[in-house]
Formats: C-alpha cells, sequence, structure tokens
C-alpha cells in the first residue's frame, strides 16, 4: 500500500483535500464549521496558512486588516505581482471548501513551483482574505477592499452582535494598525487576481465538467415590495369584490419567474414571503415579498428591473391594491478581464476539457479587487450546488485538475496581453 | 326638539341602537370589546339581556349552558315555538353589532307585540347563544348546540389558555347542572329558527339594499398545503434548474383565485403563507399555504376541491416540486328553509325592498340549530364589510328597517308553510 500520508506521494488534488479537511477544525462550534472575522479560530487558521506559505517558499504576514498574505518572488525581486487567493472565514455551519478551497490551491501551485525550483517572469501573492462572508459585522470585503485601496476607515467602526467594532477586533486579533502602507497596493505592483472558487450553483454538475470560467460576477438588486389591499372575510367577500394582497404578489412573483425564465443572463428569486393578517380565514389585507435579481450585465439587470416594475404597476392597478417597491441593495456588475479569461480558458483546453464560460451568481472579492486591477474567477465543479452547508462538496479529481490547470496557467500567464485589451 | 332618551318617542331602530351601546359596555377589555363565553362581562351581559327580555313582557332565564331564552306565550300557553335570536358572545377587539344585534332587534320586535297586547298562533322565544365565536375554548356553538340537542358532553371538558374546562366555568357562572331537561328541545316545540345578523360582507353595500336573505350557511373546507422543492442560492442556479417551492405555491394561489372566480357559489381564500428558509439570496425550498374554501352547495364545493387537488398535482409535476395537501376542517352547508325564505322575502318585499338572496359565507348558531328544525337567516348591510372590528357598524335606519321587517314576518309567519315542503 502507497504511504498516503507522505505529502511527495500525494498529488496536488490530494494534499489539498487533506490540508482542507485540517483547516477546517479551526472552527467556534465543535459540531460545525464556523469560523467569522477576527475570531480567535480565524487568527488559528491565519496562522497554520502562513506556515503552509512559508513551507511552499513564500515570504509570508498577516497584515493590518488579518489578511494573509505570501509572496513568491519573479526572476528578480519586487516584479509587479499576479495576486491568487480566496477568504478563510466562513459562514456559520459553513462547508470546507467555500473559500479556503481557492487560498490552499494557490498555496499548492506556489509549492509546487517551489519545489521544482522555477521563478517566472512576474512575482504570485496567495491572499486569504478574512472578511468575505460578512457575517460577524455588517460589513463585507474588508480585506480585499483594503488591499484594493477602497476601504472606506468608517467601515472599521461597524460593530458585531456584542458591540466589539472591527477596529477593536483587529487590535485583539494582534493586526498593525491600519495605516500600515503594505495593506493597499499600487496598482503597477499588481498583475491581475484570480480566484478559484467553488461554483456554488448546479451548471458544472449538470453540464459534467469539472472546471468553468467566469465571465463576471453579476451585478444584484434587491427589492422589498409591499402590495397593500382590503382584509375581508373568506366566506363573505364575493371573489370580485376582493382586493386581495396575497393573490397580487402571487401573480408578480409569476411575473418575476416568467421575466427571468426568458432573459438571457438574468436570475431572479423571491426568497421571502409574508401575508397580513395572517389568518386562514381572513383575506390578506398586505403582502410584502423580496426580490433579488442577478446578472453579470448591469444593462440586462436594469432593463429587468424596468420591465418588472412596470409588471407590478399593471398587476396592481388591475387588481386595485397599492404598491410599495423598495430598492434595498444594489452592486454593479465585475466583469472579469477578456484576455485574463482566455488565458485561463486556454489552460483548461490544455487539460483537455471542455471551456464553458458561466456568470458568478454569487459575490466574491474580486468585487472589491476589480478596483485594483483585472480579475478572472475559474469555478470548481460542487456537488449539488450546495454551499454554505455542511454538505458542500468537491471530488479530489476536481481539485488536482483544478490546481494542475492553475499551474498550468501560471507558466503561461502573459501580463502584457492584459494591457492590449 | 323632540326628547331622545324616551323610549316611547324613539323608533325601533334607535331603540335597538341605544341598547347595543349598552350591551357594548360589558367589556373585559377596558379600550376595546371583548366578552368571551362565561366570562364575568358575559354574565352581566346576560343578566342585562335577560332584564330587557322581562321589560318586554318574557319570561326569561339563563339556561344550563348560559344561553338566556326569554319566551313570549302564544295565544294559550305551550304553544310550539317560534325561535329567534343570535349571540351576545364576541371576538376579541370586537364590533357592537355582530350577534348583538340579531338578539336586541329580536328582543325589540317581541316587544312591540307586547306593546301592542298582540299574541300570536305560535309562541316565541329569543335566545342570546353564549358561545358562537368559539374564542376561549377551542369549540364552538355551545349554546346551540345544547339546545339543539347536538352537544356532546365531552365538549365541557375542553379547556381555555388558563386551563379551566368549561364545565368548570359554567358552575363559576353560577349555571345549573347541564342535564336540566329545559336544555334541549324537543323538536315538535320548535317551529323554526331565524336568525338576524349583520352581513359581515360587502354584497348588500354593493347592491345598495338594507337587507338581505340567506339562501344556506355555507359549508366550509380548510386546507394546509405544503409544496416541497429545491433550496438553492438566488445567484448561481439558473432558472431552467430551479424546484422554487414558493413559484409553485403563488402558481397554486392563482389556480384557487381562478377557480373560485369563474365558479358559482364559490369563494376561496389563502390567508396564510410562508416560505422557508426565508431568506432573500435563497430559493425557496418549501412553502406552505392555507387554502379557506366555502360554498352554499357542498356539492359546487366538493367539486372545486376535486379540481383544485388536481391542479395542484399539476402543478407540482410540472415544477417537480413534491404536494402535501391535508384536510383540516370541514363543515357541511346548512341550507335555509326555502319557505322560511319565501315568507322572510315577503316581508322584505312588503317594506318596498328589492329581495336580494345570499350565502351566508360565515359560520353562525343556525349550523346547530338546523339539526332540530328549519333555519333562516335575514343580513343587515354592514358598513364597508367590515366585522370582527370596532369599525364594525351599521345604520340607525338599516336597524329599524330589520326590526320592522321582522315585526311584520311574525304578523305573517305560517308554520304549517313549512311542514308542505
Amino acid at each position: 500500500m502507497a504511504p498516503t500520508d507522505s505529502r511527495h506521494t500525494r498529488s496536488p488534488g490530494e494534499a489539498v483535500m487533506a490540508r482542507l479537511e485540517e483547516l477546517a477544525r479551526f472552527s467556534t462550534d465543535r459540531t460545525a464549521l464556523t469560523r467569522l472575522y477576527l475570531s480567535a479560530e480565524h487568527k488559528s487558521a491565519a496562522k497554520q496558512t502562513q506556515v503552509w506559505m512559508q513551507e511552499a517558499g513564500m515570504e509570508a504576514r498577516i497584515d493590518a486588516v488579518a489578511n494573509v498574505v505570501g509572496r513568491h518572488e519573479g526572476r528578480e525581486p519586487g516584479l509587479p505581482a499576479l495576486l491568487l487567493g480566496s477568504h478563510i472565514d466562513t459562514v456559520r455551519n459553513a462547508g470546507k471548501y467555500d473559500g479556503c478551497f481557492g487560498v490552499i490551491a494557490a498555496i499548492e501551485a506556489v509549492s509546487a513551483l517551489h519545489a521544482a525550483g522555477e521563478r517566472l517572469p512576474f512575482a504570485i501573492e496567495v491572499i486569504a482574505f478574512g472578511d468575505e462572508e460578512g457575517v460577524r459585522f455588517p460589513v463585507t470585503l474588508t480585506g480585499s477592499r483594503a488591499i484594493a485601496g477602497t476601504l472606506d476607515p468608517a467601515t472599521l467602526d461597524a460593530m458585531d452582535a456584542d458591540r466589539i467594532s472591527i477596529r477593536q477586533a483587529l487590535q485583539q486579533f494582534g493586526c498593525a494598525p491600519i495605516d500600515d502602507p503594505r495593506v493597499s497596493r499600487r496598482r503597477q505592483q499588481a498583475l491581475a487576481y484570480c480566484e478559484l472558487h467553488t461554483e456554488q450553483g448546479p451548471v458544472l454538475e449538470t453540464e459534467k465538467l469539472p472546471l468553468g470560467l467566469v465571465t463576471a460576477i453579476s451585478g444584484a438588486s434587491r427589492f422589498a415590495i409591499t402590495v397593500e389591499g382590503v382584509a375581508g372575510h373568506a366566506g363573505t367577500v364575493p371573489m370580485q369584490l376582493r382586493q386581495d394582497a396575497l393573490c397580487a404578489a402571487a401573480e408578480m412573483i409569476l411575473a418575476i419567474e416568467h421575466l427571468a425564465g426568458e432573459t438571457d443572463q438574468l436570475v431572479a428569486t423571491v426568497g421571502c414571503i409574508e401575508a397580513l393578517p395572517g389568518a386562514a380565514n381572513v383575506i390578506p389585507s398586505s403582502s410584502r415579498f423580496t426580490l433579488d435579481i442577478r446578472s453579470p450585465s448591469d444593462r440586462v439587470r436594469a432593463d429587468a428591473i424596468g420591465r418588472l416594475e412596470k409588471a407590478f404597476e399593471e398587476i396592481a392597478g388591475q387588481r386595485r391594491v397599492r404598491l410599495d417597491v423598495q430598492r434595498t441593495y444594489d452592486e454593479p456588475a465585475a466583469g472579469c478581464h477578456p484576455a485574463l479569461i482566455e488565458q485561463l480558458e486556454a489552460a483548461v483546453s490544455r487539460a483537455g476539457i471542455t471551456p464553458l464560460r458561466l456568470p458568478s451568481g454569487a459575490g466574491h472579492d474580486g468585487l472589491a479587487m476589480i478596483s485594483l486591477c483585472p480579475i478572472a474567477m475559474l469555478f470548481v465543479r460542487c456537488k449539488g450546488g450546495i454551499s454554505h452547508n455542511p454538505a458542500e462538496s468537491i471530488s479530489t479529481a476536481d481539485a488536482d485538475t483544478a490546481v494542475r490547470v492553475l499551474i498550468d496557467f501560471l507558466h503561461h500567464f502573459d501580463p502584457s496581453r492584459l494591457r492590449a485589451n
């Protein structure tokens, strides 16, 4: 039998999967994986990540906002860097792969270069961001915004449920003061940002493909919609005299589904609904529901929102109910850089995999990093499209394929092609 | 100016409205009208009602289940009686007219006969039932079931939120033991039961009519419907791969509304809805909603339920979601007696009012009384169709019309025509 505990006999995928298991032990909960930004377990995980970066030949440090940053120099010291990475914070009761996979896979790729004594015509930095999930504090992307130079200092006053501010938590964590000049990067020093991440959706599994090329991190808008009708006794008000707020909401929900279904590059979801007063024998006087609408194209999203607002008004008018539509969130799409996608796509093709392009419907650190440099993402197939759940899973074979494709991409990466675009 | 505080100068409508104001003072809440079955305030209201019955020349008593029963003898003592009445218990934060109007209007009608020294070829009994709303105990129609002889003695063990049983509450109220032979009536002694009640719906107001003739107390079925789909990330699951439980529920809700809208004599209502897990950015994995469906025709209701169950199954099949439909309540319709409707209708016509027939979508004591004798109901127009609410309102003019029509009906009532049907 092969000695499976020796790193030298392991495939890159096996090595990555073993480290992901190890990393999952840093959890606040005993029975579930929970690792929030700036928690003690986040610190332990960051220290372990730093050690792994050092073992891969990188100079590694934890920066002023608790990002772990490892640097692998290029053919000469101080060259502009290709940034790789993802995040090591988790949601509550998380899976082991969301975020962590991208960090560990990047370290594994650099480790391979290091083991082979390879120096590339650019530096590589691997970053393990600390606040992508935004669970502990009412803000998110603190780590990547700090690096991109777009972090609003007021953000650091945001408090968690125990009234501890990010600023206080950073001190407790042991970070250097936030004005550390090495936190935010100069544009000339950052060539691009590439992130490997689990898909968190079912497309690659459905298409039977291990990897997918992200076209953009979708822009998203959220709405709180209220319909006000007239309450009435379920037995005494004839159908034609009703102004039923829930029936109006139901028609709007189907209009949303219909529009998204017939529109390319658009998803739209009603996740919450309520009918008031909420008694089986009372016609609902009001109904509230949420709308989450996303597209890699801001034009497609804006157009769909306009159509839906018009459809809602028509439905409300026909049904003699009042309508209130509040936009509660709005984030533009972050398009991946075409030449960067092409270079990742070439590596995917060289691995014998049919390249598939797809948007990222979920948000990622790239949303912040795009302010600094071109971004791209490579998605890895996950089981059942499940994420943010202990059932989250990727296969060792897919992890292996992903790391090998990343290494191949690094070997071929040509920063000059980004400028040409 | 006319001395408005003298009963002799008041119209019957004014007298009724003044007493309804007086009765509304018997309330457990200071700022709202709440008078639950067997409460201290119910007892005070019952005593006051008994006094009013006595003032109207009736022999009046409070029976073993706290019904107030007043008897006006006919041309000779002991004749079979026409039963009139309604209930004096209320919901929490109630209006002043639901139930109470029918009791006070009946007393007012008997009072007019008494004042004129009239004796009819039948006795009249006015009954103020005590438990029509079913708010305090998890049972309802205790008073009318006892009189109809259909009260299950086990019902008396039902407990309120403070673990007081009906049996205990009856003792505290001071009622005679439940085996009092005068509680349940012999069929030969009960000619018919007629109830005046606010419509609790908008039909009469819409039709600009003060009164309406009830064809039947609708039968009702209630369902708890659960749809089970598959949760997913609102951004990452393409529309065509979704099994969205809420979209399926929305389609079912519109199917319900559509079927009820195109079916005569049917109303159907979804009053409660829930989507789980209930986050704006998660595709609902399950959705639960209620269905309340009513018709004066049991055949129409059964047919509609069959069609809806088929429609739900089709929608669930097309959308690949699981469906669970639980029937939680089922009560057949109680048809008003055709010859009794006709006699009431004749009185309405003699008052110069276009007779309109309509079902009672709400339940009433007639649901129990139909086991004893033929029933009928006369609806009085209410403002905005509102009931079970402090805004509940009827006009003095309509109250007056109702009492005058009732008196006229009593003058013309011919029990022999009921047997002919």
